[in-house]
């Protein structure tokens, strides 16, 4: 770790990145978010956009496996309006990046392809089973 | 899936569990919890005991690993009133057992050596670096 932080900072002197950039990374820490940690309570609510650049929902909850403690499903709500019409999108960590310059996350998909997506309402019984898990993992094109 | 499922009920069937456990598993969804998935946001403020019974705090958050998509720590709140003297203590995923009785997390330590337990006060800055982490894990008992 010690390693890793060091060549962090003079990669970052030679390559000149940018003052936020370099700002980020020089915390090591932050209780809510480090280099490569981030709370699970900052990840619900932020916001969430399509490759082309539009929002298209924001992460609702994760959910974890029981047993191997890692994320299977980042769930996305999007339209509706206070709730109403509203569906949620069960979408792969791996599909995710985070943007700086958006302040959330951008998916690899397009808004079109959304409507599309594995999705429920607030009301269905939505089945997180094995199938389900194969369906929204090839969707978005990631080994399940 | 299918099957798992199937060999489940059998299983349930011919040792005869308790209603509850039997309900439990019958549904294969729910949700913010399954058999084998829970949602961030239901573990965040549970309760957690210590092997003695007592209750030590509860789940604050969780820190997750931004590639693997793993819960590193699950941040656990203890002691303090309205926030005042509060302290976290990360918690490996790992040494936390759901109790169905208590409704709540077990983990593997009681009271007096919680104290002990690597923690920070709200304001302190607390460095989630590899040392730290390596310290927290052997607190436990569970491999880094």
């Amino acid at each position: 770790m010690q390693n890793t932080t060091e060549t962090l900072t003079q990669t970052i002197d030679t390559e000149q990145l940018d003052k936020r950039r370099e700002f980020d990374r020089s915390r090591p820490l932050e209780r809510d978010e480090t280099s490569f940690l981030i709370a699970s309570d900052k990840v619900e609510g932020t916001d969430v956009f399509a490759t082309d650049g539009d929002k298209i929902g924001t992460i609702d909850k994760l959910m974890l496996g029981k047993r191997s403690g890692r994320v299977e499903y980042a769930v996305m709500s999007f339209g509706g309006f206070l709730g109403i019409g509203e569906k949620f999108t069960p979408v792969p960590w791996e599909s995710l990046d985070y943007s700086v310059d958006k302040n959330g996350y951008v998916v690899n998909i397009d808004k079109d392809r959304l409507k599309g997506a594995p999705n429920y309402h607030r009301n269905d019984e939505y089945i997180f089973d094995r199938a389900a898990g194969e369906q929204i993992y090839a969707y978005y094109g990631v080994m399940y």
